[in-house]
């Protein structure tokens, strides 16, 4: 055991789905415990995880369904891979008043919701849990999510980050610019609600969006939520570097990790910001025993459970190849080369050796976890810490009931090595999140954001430094 | 003291702005025990409103700023008219969990969400409100909303109402004819979650939207929330003859409900529906005393704190005229013919008579109330009742305060009477509704509805009769 000086924060990763995420089977005897579609159920989970000093509940997300494999949905719908799937937004909401202190973050995607319309619900949400929110920003890569929502053809990879990047810039000027700091004034005496000289138009010209304000909401108590991302490829750790607090690494051994952790420091040091400005958080999944033997036999179980057609349906709706078009049964090394090429080639060489088959790489892909001891997890805890992860994304493996595991038994262990938190910090949650960092600046966003840079000043005047398509201020 | 055969329904209607609706004053002293932006104060408001057996909460809503008076915010932002605004869908979300009966009914217009998002967030927020939700539909008549959501030019009204009619029938196929019943199986021996063949595209390729489905949820109690519609033009009432279950009814006087009532079930059997299968409600609002003379004086110092700059906002927003450009001091009998022509004919024609300012009619119109002991509140509910209305949407006058007075002297009169319930009847928002009237069929929408002709039945091949534009299924 080594002391630490800062703690991980752990989030409890999840899906709006039944059983959880994909992979957790809704058909499981832990799963049968809880029915998604229940508040009440939502509830308990929510006070046990603020009872152990969880840092928030995340909830992944997609608008569509999982429909590359084969073609078609009907593995999806058939063996609920992640699907039917709730608004995890609306679900925050509904959680707010029975916690205090647990944090919301939610997966949302630039194409669902325009940005004049996200910006209320954002605003809203932040003032109803007292700054409790963070938006994990996702750019959709469901062809038939782009579909439902009237854009006919997706975006190719760049041009949907161009789109985010303007997305983000439109969401700034109306939480941080709309209103100045001060323009609430409450006067009853003289019927003053906000003093009209610092409520502004933002007047944005962009390219995907024009949007001449004002906003509708008064200032909430973090404005802008804290802002999650998981960018892995070169323009989406770009954009992690410019935009996020909070970003999934990419990577599941210590030299990737490590490597990952290196490129964001460059990449943030490239875009203004100090490291500490973003926290990297790694997604992990436990199955805990009391000894290591009934560790190996509750994963055993879950080995049973598990459906590698559910598997195949996922990945190939996240990787955006459908894997029924390759033979997934074959060991690699035994495949004709053309097969391990082209869109399969990263598949082909995500293999530890070539007598695994592409079903084999999927599983391993999609299902790893750490299966063990208390005292064993809090050490593989320890070495991600030791590396400078800053959170966990704790993800189910057998179903609801692990949360119960983990809480009981792996918490008390963390806790006592310094690796958790034993209570709250004050504030929101992004006072939570970066307390006690080179980082921390209260409620909102650190002054070295992107976003810090559309607040007002008295002295500007209205839209005067706000014209330009794209958006940026004058300097 | 008549004796009733069917009782009124009673929603509490606000906006989750300072004060509530316009009118209501943020800086009266009841509205100063009350924080809008505070959850905790909402949720004390809606257990009192359920302990008193309220139907619903119901929630005006725009998407923009009332900006058309002098054409500026200013005074909307200065008095707080209605702004700032919260979004009351969350708003109804996060309120879920601390009620067990009462309702949500909650305004949204057409054009702050593409259908298939919005059929995502109903669905969801109907299963964890257990059936407990409804959707007021209004098409936005704010340039301002138009413009920040990227529409250039707002639709003329007859425009807009098409719009209406597609985004109702996308929502209609996504929820009623997306799944059909019995699809969700739940199979946990043989890990079926849902039978594929019972769930389908609903393939709309329309005017408005192309929208390929599939709907994103499983079936939620009411499928389809209950629907209510404001429509006081000829286009408006034919839209809520066809699509509404309750309807705002316009009329201040007995003989221009009964007009409106007569009109409405003309409509009614024109689109092949009952007149029970809508339930028209009254706006009002009540000040109360325990004397007559109390109550004279509770609205005494209730108009020393009515703006009329506020009605003034508020009037030239929602009626489309900027009142700044019309004297609005003098009275309409010594200005001049051209004055009150055009667009002000109809404002001209409200007046009593001809001593009325402009200024006059509109703090008539929109601050009109009614000033009374609980008995002569009641004996008012009593002629709309009789006269057919089928329920009342109760405004503020003074403040939050006023929502005490009404549920601690004025419901027990109502209850006595038996023209409010003193329990709830049993099941989702539609069956509490709809109880003991003919036009009960349980959770879901009447089967006269448009919405129930979407319903799949196991015959229909998929997308078989709903290609064409328009959507409408083959008889």
């Amino acid at each position: 055991m080594s002391s630490t000086s800062e703690r991980l924060r752990f989030c409890f990763f999840t899906s709006f789905a039944p059983g959880g995420a994909p992979g957790v089977m809704w058909d499981s005897p832990a799963s049968r415990t809880f029915n998604y579609l229940d508040l009440d159920d939502w509830i308990a989970l929510a006070k046990e995880l603020e009872r152990a000093k969880f840092d928030a509940f995340f909830w992944a997300d997609h608008s569509s369904v999982h429909d590359v494999y084969r073609g078609t949905w009907e593995t999806a719908v058939r063996e609920a891979v992640q699907f039917p799937l709730g608004d995890p937004f609306t679900l925050s909401s509904a959680l707010a008043s029975s916690t205090q202190d647990l944090g919301f973050a939610f997966s949302a995607n630039i194409i669902q919701d325009h940005p004049y319309t996200f910006a209320r619900r954002l605003s809203t949400l932040d003032h109803l849990t007292k700054g409790r929110i963070a938006w994990n920003i996702v750019t959709s890569w469901q062809p038939s999510a782009w579909a439902n929502l009237g854009r006919n053809v997706m975006g190719s990879h760049s041009e949907r980050y161009l789109e985010a990047e303007e997305y983000l810039t439109v969401l700034y000027k109306l939480l941080e610019g709309s209103w100045e700091d001060g323009a609430v004034v409450r006067d009853m005496a003289n019927r003053v609600y906000a003093d009209v000289s610092k409520v502004r138009k933002i007047n944005h010209i962009g390219h995907f969006y024009a949007v001449p304000g004002v906003h509708t909401n008064e200032p909430s108590p973090q404005r802008m939520p804290v802002l999650f991302q998981a960018g892995s490829s070169d323009v989406g750790r770009t954009f992690a570097a410019r935009h996020a607090e909070a970003m999934f690494l990419a990577g599941t051994n210590a030299r990737g990790v490590r490597a990952a952790l290196d490129d964001m420091r460059r990449r943030l040091a490239g875009a203004g910001r100090e490291a500490s400005d973003l926290l990297p958080f790694l997604g992990q999944k436990f199955v805990v025993g009391s000894t290591e033997e009934e560790a190996k036999r509750k994963d055993r179980e879950f080995e049973e459970y598990l459906s590698s057609e559910t598997m195949l349906a996922f990945g190939s709706s996240t990787m955006g190849v459908d894997l029924s078009t390759v033979d997934v049964d074959t060991p690699i090394g035994e495949l004709e080369t053309q097969a391990v090429q082209g869109q399969f080639k990263a598949l082909a060489e995500a293999a530890p050796d070539k007598s695994f088959t592409f079903r084999d790489v999927v599983m391993r892909m999609f299902s790893g976890r750490l299966v063990g001891t208390p005292e064993q997890i809090a050490d593989a805890m320890q070495e991600w810490h030791d590396l400078g992860v800053k959170g966990i994304n704790l993800g189910m493996v057998r179903g609801w009931d692990d949360i119960y595991d983990i809480t009981q038994h792996v918490v008390p262990v963390l806790q006592a090595r310094g690796l958790m938190q034993t209570d709250y910090s004050h504030g929101t949650f992004r006072e939570k999140m970066f307390a006690g960092t080179p980082s921390d600046e209260g409620a909102r966003i650190n002054h070295r954001h992107p976003a810090a840079r559309y607040r007002r000043h008295p002295a500007q005047p209205e839209g005067a430094c706000w014209d330009g398509p794209g958006g940026d201020p004058l300097p």
